[in-house]
This record gives structure tokens, sequence and C-alpha cells, in this order.
């Protein structure tokens, strides 16, 4: 009987590898598969180039995003993308967070959209267009170093979804 | 009497800022003069540009360092640069680390190397050709996400320094 229906549909949560993210960009992670070598005398090991920036017309940058927590039961009701360049998120505080994406496109439907869980060592790069939702933390304020694109023009486009979903739990 | 004379010449260890700092790069972090602005809907500060990546002939790529500690006292005795393009630092694994550096220009010379403590909540850019000693942990092995120049050419010129220096303690 409300006015405002709350979202019955559900979006379940996975866990984020790196085959699963493919059709949205890249993970920056260190698995046994990730391409490395020794440099430092020794001393460190380098894993090498693990994401595709793309800075169209503009440039790459570095950026510290803080970002307060968001409690369960979560609805998602508003994507956003970056057309004009490639945007990484790493988290440096130390915790789990959540990832929500759709291909690029045109509007998503609501069928069309993914939910990841991330652990602390791992950072995604989206590519351009890819939809997305705000990064999300559940308990504490988070920090992530981002790297993205710095430019001129209309690179923030929103959309609200048709249907929104709810994110009840996190595995 | 020995045959190899260990250094004696001591490198002090200061606190890193973004004033001291400013010959040979930039700091990434946050303070209250950090430039900053509200995205997503209100629930996230950016903190914005906060580093001159310089590509050079290459481009910006993310890598991540997996590097093993050093006991005190730690010998100072080679610096590497990268003529080619600027180079990230940020730690992702919650240590301090020390950062041993020195102007861009000919080899060195022992009276003009600096050593400075970061935090854990702080990063520092490299610009081209700053000399620097590969980065350093003192406890625990430590994961840093690295943004730096990927391309060709010779980027890494290393030095040996006439007079090696000795870290014996930091504050």
């Amino acid at each position: 009987m409300n006015a405002i229906a709350s979202p019955t549909r559900l979006l379940q949560v996975s866990a984020l590898t790196a085959e699963r993210f493919a059709p949205f960009g890249d993970v920056i992670e260190i698995t046994e598969h990730t391409p490395h070598f020794t440099v430092n005398q020794g001393t460190a090991t380098r894993y090498h180039d693990l994401a595709h920036l793309q800075p169209g017309s503009g440039r790459i940058g570095i950026s510290l995003f803080h970002s307060e927590p968001c409690a369960l039961p979560i609805e998602i009701s508003i994507l956003e993308n970056h057309p004009l360049g490639s945007q990484s998120f790493y988290p440096v505080s130390g915790q789990t967070w959540l990832v929500v994406v759709a291909p690029p496109g045109n509007n998503p439907q609501s069928n069309e959209i993914r939910a990841f869980l991330a652990r602390p060592d791992q950072g995604i790069n989206y590519a351009p267009g890819v939809w997305h939702h705000p990064v999300i933390t559940l308990h504490d304020a988070a920090t992530f170093l981002v790297i993205d694109r710095i430019g001129t023009g209309q690179n923030c486009v929103e959309t609200l979804l048709a249907e929104p979903l709810l994110i009840k739990s996190v595995q």
C-alpha cells in the first residue's frame, strides 16, 4: 500500500575475479598468473602494467577518494559512466568493497547489472563508458587511490534505473 | 683495519612533507589544504589531481610492487633515476616507509641526499631524473601501487655513491 514501492528485485553479489570483470575492464591484483619480474637488486617484484588506462583527449592523473560507508540493504537506483576515459580505483585503507557495473551502451537494464565483492587487495579499472555505481564500502569510511582521466569535456553521464535493485547481503 | 670500510657518514631521516619534498616531486596525501570537492551524490570527497604525472614518449600505467623489508642500519650505496618519465609510489599495505632522494643532474654527492619517513597514508611522485633509492620498508614486506611511465627507451640509470651513507635510526 506504499505510494513508492521499495525495490523488490535482488542483486546477487559474486566474488570479484578478472574473468568475471573482463566485460567491464581490468582487475588490479597479484595472482600466480600475473606478469612480473624482479627489480631493485632482487629486493622487490614488479607485477607489471595491470590496467588499460585510457586518457582519451585528456591526461592520466592521481586523486584520492574518501568514501562514506553504506548500510545493508543497499538500493541501487543510479549508475554513471565516463565516456571519455578509463577510471581506476584501488583501496588504500584495507576494506572489502563492492563494485556494481553494467555494460557500456544505452541506459542499462536491471538484468544487465552485476555486483562484485572485492578484497582489500583488489582494485579495478572501468573501461570508458562502463556503467557503474559509486564505490560502496559497508562498515567504515574508506580511502581509494583513483587513477583516471583529467581533462575538459563532459565526462560524467548519470542514469536513474527504471527498476531499482536491492543488495540485501554480501556472501 | 678493515679492507673495506663501512660507511660512517650518517643520513638523518626527516618526516615527509610536501614542502620538504618539493625539489624532488609531489607528495600524494590528504591535508586540510588539499584541493577537493564532493562527488557521488554527497557520499564521497575527491582530493583532486595530486601528482604531476609525466609519461614522456610513453604512456602511464599501473603496476604493483612487492618489496622485502630492510633491517637497520641501512647502507645507502646505490641510487637510480628514470630520465624519461615520472614514477609514483603509494603504499597499500599499511606501513610507514622510507624515501631517499637526491636532485636530478650529475652523479649525486652524499651531502645532496635526503631521507624522509613517510606515513602509511602518504605516497610520492618522483619527477623525471630525480635520483632515488629503492623504496624501503623496515619491518614487514610491503606492497605499493606504482603509477609510472611504460614505454621503450633506456629509462633506468643507476649510480654507485662514492661515499655511501648509513641510516642508523628513524625518529
